[in-house]
């Protein structure tokens, strides 16, 4: 280039993430050159008002009318950071058919309409990078996608929502309860006044989604992950838990087996030895399983204002030197197969299983027969006698279709020595 | 594309990797047509010798003659498997001269003449990818190169040997000693017959000099590599270490300071609670630390037949991808800056030091009073009392350059009390 190139772009949202991304854009400026061949600009910053006072940046940036960005030729990048389905679908849309490029860090939007956009993009020879939208500065999204494209993945499970990892983490190390942890993750600014998203697996099944679809090259939507939150999980669970030898975390789990795939989001214990088991505090982590990779696991910061900054700068100039060279558009939807996902009650599981029972004699063997009549055996086992009369039980079974195991649950409900079915939490 | 197209590729080398790779190929036909829009046929194998039987492909496709490959106009990707330096360095070199793609998973290579060889790469328009040379199946330097771009990394450390991870894997979890857990790993197919390369940290400073160079835009090589390797850490060394909270690792370490580079591979004790530090067996992983991103760490096999196949093959359906869409060389050098490495006795460390003293009055006084002397202060100490007369002193210090830790060693060793210093090993 004999003349420097400038690439301008135009921020979607200037909140968290947005205010993040402009100000590391302003910190990389001389370093953007040397590692794409063009200078970036961020020419435009679409806010839902102008009268608010902003920070950061210069207020002459600012519009509140999308067609000021949609129809400026110049603007080559439009960087979504607005979060939601609407109105980021229709702007994203309208970009792609534009003939801008898009990085997004949305996870709803991808989780839902990934397959539409993704195709949109090629069709119009437009780049659409979302390494932000599922794990933060975990770059998992190009891993799977470029990285790992030689194996075939059988696996990705992961820790992907900070906030439930950080209950956890406090209820597991500290011996807090839920309540407390929760209204201490709320103090520090991990949890949001509204926790519902995070707390329900919402969050977290919107991301196995995105990867799933790219992992297995077949598309999932959000609507099709079974999700089960975090909100049963007691402190007693948790040190049970802990005397078999487990850690309680909320996974997302992904398999690729021979009649589909299985998706989902619940509680788990996972094995102390396991890599996912150490994933302490806010950390992320994706751990993958292929057939020619073996296994192999991604930690990192899944949130926070720069590291998802850092992850949409990362898409942002990996957009530049495409767009230098002239060659957008050559990643897109990668999902060229057509896999079933599985039925919930099709998955297979082990089942970490708390109840009270009367303190009478045969009590244990009652519940194992009912068990064991409905095709489910018993790994491990543990009594505890207590002095009114209500005995705790925690069995460990084996592996066990979910369908047989909730059909042995009611009919063990329904025992006269059973008094409550305190905990039912999947094994990993 | 109307008509299918085709990439023709050669083999340099047919021992593991190159024949797990071929494997890999045959395995994923119609996949790579998927991902990449492109059928791939591997068209030669170069290998030093036709006269060995070799399994898995036909034998029509072996030669030993370079020039078959390198004249042969159809052939558009190099793959390099024969590892070492010459005649590597040459055929790459000539690959590239001739306007063909390159797939390397040669570190020696690398870690010497990388810059060199990525720059003709960019002068000729060709790719250059290398993700296999650094840690396997671990996909770090895309990471590092791309995800993380939008990120000012100041440390990369890693775990990049799996010979001598699991060498010391055996010493602290079984409690083996050296030379019972070196001929564990040669037994198990883990170490080779001569394991030089890798208990001395070779093999690892060749990974972290590749790894610096890219994330500190900046180039390192192997040869300004501090390297000391694990043949003197002893059972009693690692046990010493749990006491104190911590467990050894052979870590490659790259950190970016005000005044230059630090570049090293030897033991260091690492806190339990370290990510790096539940990295167990030959597997290998790479910490991360930036301003943006933060934290981050990547886990998987470093090394084996498949695992590397599958790095080399994610390279390769890259390339393919870009020649589909014209437009190889477009990542080329990233090496922008020229920071200086500094020298290993200005780095600042804190030390582990196990010595035997003469059990006298005074011992401790005396060497603290020599240390504290020397500005090495002392952050814990333990001292053990043995029935001959001989005492046993470890002593962990708080941060202390490297040159002034040296002298006080010096001095120390001079002491009467002093019998013998036993280990002296680096804290993380």
């Amino acid at each position: 280039m004999d003349k420097q190139k400038v690439i301008r772009a135009a921020l979607l949202g200037y909140g968290t993430v947005g205010s993040g991304v402009y100000a590391l854009e302003s910190r990389l400026k001389d370093e953007i050159v040397k590692k794409t061949g063009a200078a970036l600009e961020i020419k435009k910053i679409l806010v839902r008002s102008l009268g608010k006072k902003r920070e950061g940046a210069d207020p002459s940036l600012f519009t509140d009318r999308w067609e000021d960005i949609l129809n400026d030729p110049e603007i080559g990048i439009v960087i979504e950071l607005m979060g939601g389905i609407e109105p980021a679908r229709t702007y994203v849309t309208e970009a792609l058919k534009a003939g801008k490029n898009v990085v997004t860090a949305n996870k709803d939007l991808l989780a839902e309409h990934g397959g539409e956009l993704l195709d949109l993009a090629v069709e119009h020879g437009c780049d659409l990078l979302f390494e932000a939208a599922v794990a933060g500065a975990v770059p998992i999204v190009r891993a799977l996608k470029q990285s790992l494209a030689g194996a075939e993945i059988t696996e990705v499970s992961g820790i992907v929502n900070g906030t439930t990892n950080y209950i956890l983490t406090k209820m597991s190390e500290v011996g807090m309860d839920y309540g407390e942890a929760l209204e201490l993750a709320m103090k520090k600014g991990y949890a949001e006044a509204d926790p519902t998203a995070d707390v329900e697996g919402y969050d977290a099944g919107r991301k196995i989604a995105i990867m799933a679809s790219i992992a297995f090259n077949s598309r999932v939507t959000f609507s099709q992950v079974y999700t089960e939150g975090i909100t049963k999980i007691t402190a007693r669970d948790i040190r049970y838990a802990r005397d078999f030898g487990y850690v309680i975390k909320l996974l997302g789990i992904a398999k690729k087996e021979e009649d589909g795939i299985e998706v989902r989001v619940h509680p788990v214990l996972i094995p102390e030895d396991h890599p996912l088991a150490s994933v302490r505090s806010s950390f992320n982590a994706v751990f993958i399983r292929g057939d020619a990779c073996d296994e192999a696991m991604f930690m990192g910061r899944g949130a926070g204002k720069m590291p998802t900054a850092s992850a949409v700068m990362g898409d942002v100039l990996d957009v530049m030197g495409n767009m230098v060279h002239s060659c957008c558009g050559r990643v897109g939807c990668t999902c060229y197969k057509n896999l079933p996902v599985k039925k919930e009650e099709d998955a297979v599981s082990r089942y970490f299983l708390r109840v009270q029972v009367s303190d009478r004699p045969g009590a244990l063997a009652n519940i194992a027969g009912v068990l064991g009549n409905n095709n489910v055996s018993i790994a491990q086992v543990y009594q505890k006698r207590s002095e009114n009369g209500v005995a705790e039980l925690v069995i460990i079974t084996d592996r066990v279709k979910e369908r047989d195991f909730n059909d042995s649950l009611t009919v063990v409900k329904g025992i006269s020595v059973m008094k409550e079915i305190s905990s039912v939490i999947r094994v990993y």
